[in-house]
C-alpha cells in the first residue's frame, strides 16, 4: 500500500492532521526529562497518551544521538511502540548523502532493523543521488519527506536565493513534484513528501501550487510560534495532502498542568491541536464553499 | 588548542593528508565484513593498522545505523579506539537542522557522550542556524566541516545554480569563510572547515581562492574515481589546509590481496595513499619554485 494511502487512512479513522513530534529536550533551564522519569518511559508514555489524537509520531534523531547508546535504545522502543499502536512513524534525520551512503540510511531507517520507520526525512543540498535510494523501499509502503523550507529564521539564507529557474526552495519543490510523480498512490498524493515550515505560510501556498500531489509535512506548530490557521496552509482546496507536527508544546504540557502527570498533559495537549487544526482547516475551507 | 592546529599538528608528526573513511558497506555483490569478522572488529583493526599512515579516522554514520543497536556500539568502539591511538576523529554525519535540534547534534558528536569526536561534517541547507549551536564546541578544540561542494555525480543539481551572487556553492563557501574567520588558529587556518569533492578539482582551486583559511576535507579519493593531483587540489601554494579521505579502497584492500589479513592489506593501502599524496602535493607545488 501506497505510504500516502496508508497516511490518508490514518487521517480519516483518527480525524487528525497531528503529528507528534518526539522532541527529548536536553537539561537547559528545564530538566529534558520529568522527575524520576527515564527517557524511555517518558517517550513511550507519551506516545502512548497521544495515540487517539494524532496519525504519526515524528521522532527527532537528533535528542536521542545526544544521549549515546542509551538513546538510540529509547528511539527503537518508542517506534516499537509507535507500530503496535498502528501510528505512523516518520524518523526526523534530515540525512542526506551519495550512493551506497544514501542507501545504507534507507536501510536504516526504510528496512527492517532496530530504527525502522515508515518515513524519513531527507535533505536535498546533494540533489537526486541523496534520494534516490529511498526511493527503492516506496513499493513497500514507505515514504520520505524532503526538507524544501524549513521554519527556523535563517531559512532563506540559501533556500530563498534566487537562481535562473526561481528561489533555490521552489527548485527543489520542482524538482519532488517531479521526482514524486512515478510514485502517487490511489488518494491522489504521492509517498515523496516535502517539509515546509509552518512560519511561512505563503511559502506554503507557493509550495502547494508547484506540487499539487505532494504530502507536505508542516513543522514548527506551537513553541515555534505558527498557529493553527497559519499550518494548515499548505492544504489542498479539498483540505487534504498536508500533516502538522507539535513538539514541545505537547511533550512538556505538564509543565503548564502541574497537576496531571506528564502523559495525561500531553493527551490533553495532544487533543487540543487535533480540534485546532481541524477548525482551522473547516474556516480555510468555508470561503470556497459559499 | 584550536581544532586546526590540532589538525596540522597530526599532519607534522605523520607526514600525511590522509583520512580513513570508516565506511563497513553493507552486504552486496561481496559481504561487507570479511568473513569470521564481527563488525566492530573489522573497523577496529582497520583503524589499529592505518593509524601509522592517517591524521583522522571519518566514519560513516549511515554504515553504523543501518546495523542499529549493534551498529552505534561498534561506533562508539571505533571512536573510543581512535582517541586511545591519538588519531582525530570525524564523524561523517552530515547532520543539519536548528536551534536546540542542532544544539542536540553537536552535543552528541562534540559532546562527551558515547558518539562524541573531534570534529563532525554539517549540511547548509537550513543556513547559519544550522551551524551556530556547533560554534560552542569549538574553544574545546571542536571543529566542524561544512558540506560545499559534494563528490556525487548530481552534486550540481541543487549546489551549482547560477544565484545573483554566484553559484549556490559558492555562497556557501563565502559564509563559511564569514563565519570561520572568527575561529582561526595559530596555523593560520580556521576550525571551520569545508567539504570539497575531489572529483571537481576546479571547484576545489575556486573554493580555496574563497575560503584562503579554511581547511577543506576532500571526499572521493580512490573508489569514487578521482586520482591523487584531483585530491591534492585544494592545497594552498604552501601545500596546508586539506586533508583527503579513501574509504573503500583502504578498507577493503584485502579482497586485491587474498594473502594479506584485511588490516595488513589495509595498512599498505593507507601507507600507499599517504605516499602518493604527497608526492602529488609536491608536485603542485614544484612548478612555483622553480
Amino acid at each position: 500500500m501506497n505510504f500516502a494511502d496508508r497516511l490518508f487512512e490514518a487521517q480519516r479513522k483518527k480525524d487528525s492532521f497531528a503529528v507528534l513530534g518526539v522532541d527529548p529536550q536536553l537539561d537547559g533551564a528545564e530538566p529534558g526529562l520529568p522527575p524520576g522519569y527515564t527517557l524511555e518511559r517518558f517517550c513511550c508514555e507519551i506516545v502512548e497518551a497521544c495515540a487517539p489524537s494524532i496519525v504519526a509520531v515524528k521522532p527527532q534523531l537528533a535528542f536521542f544521538e545526544a544521549r549515546g547508546i542509551e538513546g538510540m535504545r529509547a528511539f527503537a522502543s518508542v517506534v516499537k511502540l509507535a507500530r503496535s499502536l498502528e501510528v505512523l512513524t516518520i524518523a526526523d534525520a534530515k540525512r542526506g548523502d551519495i550512493g551506497t551512503t544514501s542507501a545504507a540510511y534507507a536501510a536504516a531507517f526504510l528496512g527492517d532493523g532496530d530504527f525502522a520507520c515508515d518515513a524519513v526525512t531527507i535533505n536535498p543540498y546533494l540533489g537526486s543521488d541523496a534520494i534516490m535510494p529511498f526511493l527503492r523501499a516506496v513499493p513497500h509502503g514507505r515514504g520520505i519527506f524532503v526538507l524544501v523550507k524549513t521554519s527556523n529564521p535563517t531559512a532563506g539564507e540559501f533556500q530563498d536565493l534566487m537562481t535562473e529557474h526561481g528561489q533555490l526552495w521552489e527548485c527543489v519543490a520542482r524538482r519532488i513534484h517531479g521526482i514524486g510523480s512515478d510514485f502517487i498512490g490511489g488518494c491522489g498524493f504521492s509517498a515523496i513528501g516535502a517539509v515546509v515550515g509552518a512560519t511561512y505560510p505563503r511559502a506554503a501556498q507557493r509550495a502547494r501550487k508547484i506540487m499539487p500531489n505532494t504530502v507536505i509535512l508542516v513543522p514548527g506548530y506551537g513553541v515555534q510560534g505558527a498557529g493553527a490557521s497559519q499550518a494548515v496552509a499548505a492544504l489542498t482546496g479539498e483540505g487534504t495532502g498536508a500533516i502538522v507536527s507539535a513538539s514541545r508544546s505537547i511533550m512538556y504540557a505538564y509543565r503548564n498542568a502541574p497537576q496531571q502527570s506528564p502523559p495525561l498533559a500531553a493527551a490533553a495537549a495532544a487533543e487540543a491541536m487535533r480540534v485546532e487544526l481541524n477548525s482551522a482547516a473547516a474556516l480555510q475551507r468555508a470561503p470556497t464553499a459559499t
